[in-house]
């Protein structure tokens, strides 16, 4: 079975990346959500990457703050695609999180999203892309939605469209 | 026939980008590399977008400096998915592209990888990553390529190794 | 009918960009507000760029957050004045914005204002004493403005002003 | 006579300005080009706004680095519109003078394009979108340059067009 | 009569300045108070510094926030040192009031204080001390409080001192 | 006798530097905490690190905000190790205290750690690793403690794991 | 005698001090340069601002790069106005010796000047306006200084000034 | 045997970490020096810093650059000290690597210096101060350092000192 594997770096940032679960559930994608630190559990990580490679994750989705380091740990033990999603969790509004998810040295890729509940939504969505590629019917809800963003704009704007002609 | 599209939004990137290219062709990915802009050619973005995908592009790659917009609009166009290669092209030294290309709001993600070389070098490997994902071929050789670099990393520590030991 | 044309990126931005046509409207100046997102609503946005210019949009704002494309966009499809208004929409305070607005590659202007608020306001005078190049009531009425403000600084003083000699 | 007005805050700012006055020269844009300072020579930049409006000044480019006042000074003494082109004349690479030439209170717009060269190219390009408002054969122009751009990407791009099919 | 002038940029600074005048009130120092802009009323704020000056301004404070200007204008106008508060009074949390105030050019200083309340303290304290060079009586009290608050010090400690040994 | 030493420059960062006192003593470590300024109480700090140093003060950690001087300090008068905990005491959210403590120069190192509360905490292991260097017991202890956080991620991780398969 | 003390942080930091002399020694007045480390000579420093006071300094100038704590530590040490000039010495650029010189904790002020030589000479000048409170001579000076950097612009202004009417 | 171990991430850093080992080398510490990387050889520097804890490793020392891991992997593995050198890598100057090193979570410290030279040669001097905890001899001769640089400071000072009195 095909899923994406999402790991998340502390319980604190488990609300945030329950907006990519729940992105992941409204197009019926099948995943797998834990927490494992880069840090703290090291071992309990990278024995998770290794059996979750084998049961069919295609996509590894890490969610961390400050020196965001899991999603780097993941890279380095499959060539799996890893998505990371810097996390807001100090004074330093995450920049410190996204410089540390992003700025990767070469041949070692991290595909990195916007800081925070953005980032957490796009992590799915990206993640979804990349199944698509051959999963047709994925790619055709992909593009309705698509559609249906483009409507809820017109929808938003009717809402407040204002025309001043003196 | 599968192929990464290679989008660079202004002439000046193409020698950091030809270091993207050089990856892909080292490991035998078919690859397409054009010139085309968000702001100056944005008609032409817009149909080289169709076309490639049309023709088989799996994965796009968009290089762009300052305020760069090439991946979100590519973002905008597909539901490929899209890694941004941010461009140090101003005196912010990159973290102008950085922010433009990583901050996408909810629902149109682009992979964002470092700024510069080592980030052109990523969004190769990346790409190849997910093309990896139903091609066995090019996942045994991602393997192998880290096998070579950690080998690489041991030969040269061998060159500087010191042992003092008074 | 020449008017201002105010293209907001989210309904989220609408509270603070109110405050744009607020100044417009108390001016007497014609203006149109809408909602499209350079991403999510690309040809709405295309298209309705082209609509407003020939219905007499003589000057666009465009306010997004984040991975402010909104407004470089705009400019690629027009030669008409682009006003943008960074938006605080994420983590990073608005930064992110104002470097994806105002960090235009060469041949490719956006006249970029503050920050939130005091950009959406300003954005208002901006386009202002742009129609009033040729709208001598319209710019005296900016000059009465002035006038007005320097008043209320000497009022706002009035209250506050102490003199302690001792 | 329409004309535009370009005031530099010091003479190192000169070679960088140039390519301002060299994009309006190139569309046969009246300009007058001086250098005064907000700091140094308040007085005679007073002055110059005052006579520069009569003799037909429409626009205002002002150019300066670090504490970047000039584009401030311009705009609180006129209410033409004023484009501010921050300078990297500082260790900080232009931030300063960015954030210096943006965060303009409300009410008091100063209309701030790209730090250094391109924001120089562009404040031209900026005031020439002004001035073609009623200025049909500029607006003319304006739109050729646009399609000689998308041309130049075209032919930019054809010297380093690549297929790679294996 | 020699007093300290303090000019604040808009009333929204006036709380935050108040812990200004109050410091000098403390220390028995002649001051004067008003609001006066930098853009908004450029007029009065060059009437006020000739008139202040005369009057007997040894020391000007200027505290202003976002592209905070007020200092630079008042230091263009006189040669009477000036202090500069920035004020956070932006989504950047006043770094843009800082690098505006901090990075004049040379040979027009601004001597600059931290941000908001603690610079608002300090720019009494620095133009006491400034008073202080041809002011016995205050810089004695100056010196007393040096002791006052390395005491005050101390006395903090004794609430929380711990010591653990086991 | 051995212990901690913890210097804390103003008594608004004693609730947060709690947090490092209250680490020490769940592992039975000696510890000692006063406050005492960079600024504020120069001699008292001074003489302080002297006596302390005495008694048998092994590490000592300094907490400050701002300009944070308050590490830099202890580290000129003695050659123990000194950590440096950055506050976030100003609109800059810490970052002004973070530079101000790790940027030392050369000869003079402060051992920086996080920004706030995690950098309180991580005062105290860091202090707690360099004893149990000479202590086998206090090893063991951080090695049950690493044991323990490892436990901690898998229990936090049953809370909320989850495996959709559709 | 009164005088001005310059005291330098590092050898390194010579070159672009010497720029604060000069101007100082242009203008006749007294001054003394010495090298004293915050970090690495912390007694020579706080000996020669005892002794330096005495012999009749009445402004103190420090200077230094990264963690710049030099001028803090003299503000701690007397009462007498300290002005900081944060050099650019690290990766950086300055913004750390800024941020780590101007975030002075309350009652305890640097008056910060630019990074680097413009604030290297804004040091001077505004060392020379605080001593020209009581010195109607050099008062004279600095004002007759305002005029020729005024005459100076003018002069700049004619070598590129430019009127391109068609 | 006791010694320092110090892991570079890349052979790029060499140079810049061969003055952290001449600095130990210089005062008669043992030390070892490798070269691994925390993502291309992750196996490598497991394998390694369990092999140096069993063979004397009193304090790990750990340069890396960009999303620099390296520090924070180590953190990960042992509760032996380990110092970050932050490395300038990148277009970003080191801002990110220090980041990366610097904002570990709570339990997990990295004793972070400076970017660069300044923190190469502190990292070893830190390393000696761990190590001369129990080791009176080293602690002499840090003591001496520490006089020599005073006095080195005095003898550079020489070679400036100016006094100026007209």
């Amino acid at each position: 079975m095909k899923f994406v594997s999402i790991v998340i770096g502390s319980k604190s940032d488990y609300e945030v990346m329950k907006s990519c679960s729940d992105t992941l559930e409204a197009f019926g994608v099948n995943y797998e959500m834990i927490i494992s630190s880069a840090h703290r559990s090291p071992e309990r990580t990278k024995e998770y990457i290794i059996t979750a490679e084998k049961k069919g994750a295609q996509v590894f989705i890490a969610a961390a703050g400050m020196a965001a380091h899991l999603a780097g740990v993941l890279s380095s033990k499959t060539v799996k695609p890893i998505i990371g999603v810097p996390m807001s969790a100090s004074a330093l509004s995450g920049i410190d999180a996204l410089l540390s998810t992003v700025q990767m040295p070469a041949g070692m890729p991290v595909a990195t999203v916007a800081i925070g509940k953005a980032g957490a939504i796009n992590s799915a969505y990206l993640a979804m892309q990349i199944l698509a590629l051959d999963n047709e019917e994925l790619a055709v809800k992909l593009k309705e939605d698509r559609i249906a963003k483009a409507k809820k704009v017109e929808m938003d704007s009717m809402e407040i469209e204002t025309i001043i002609s003196l």
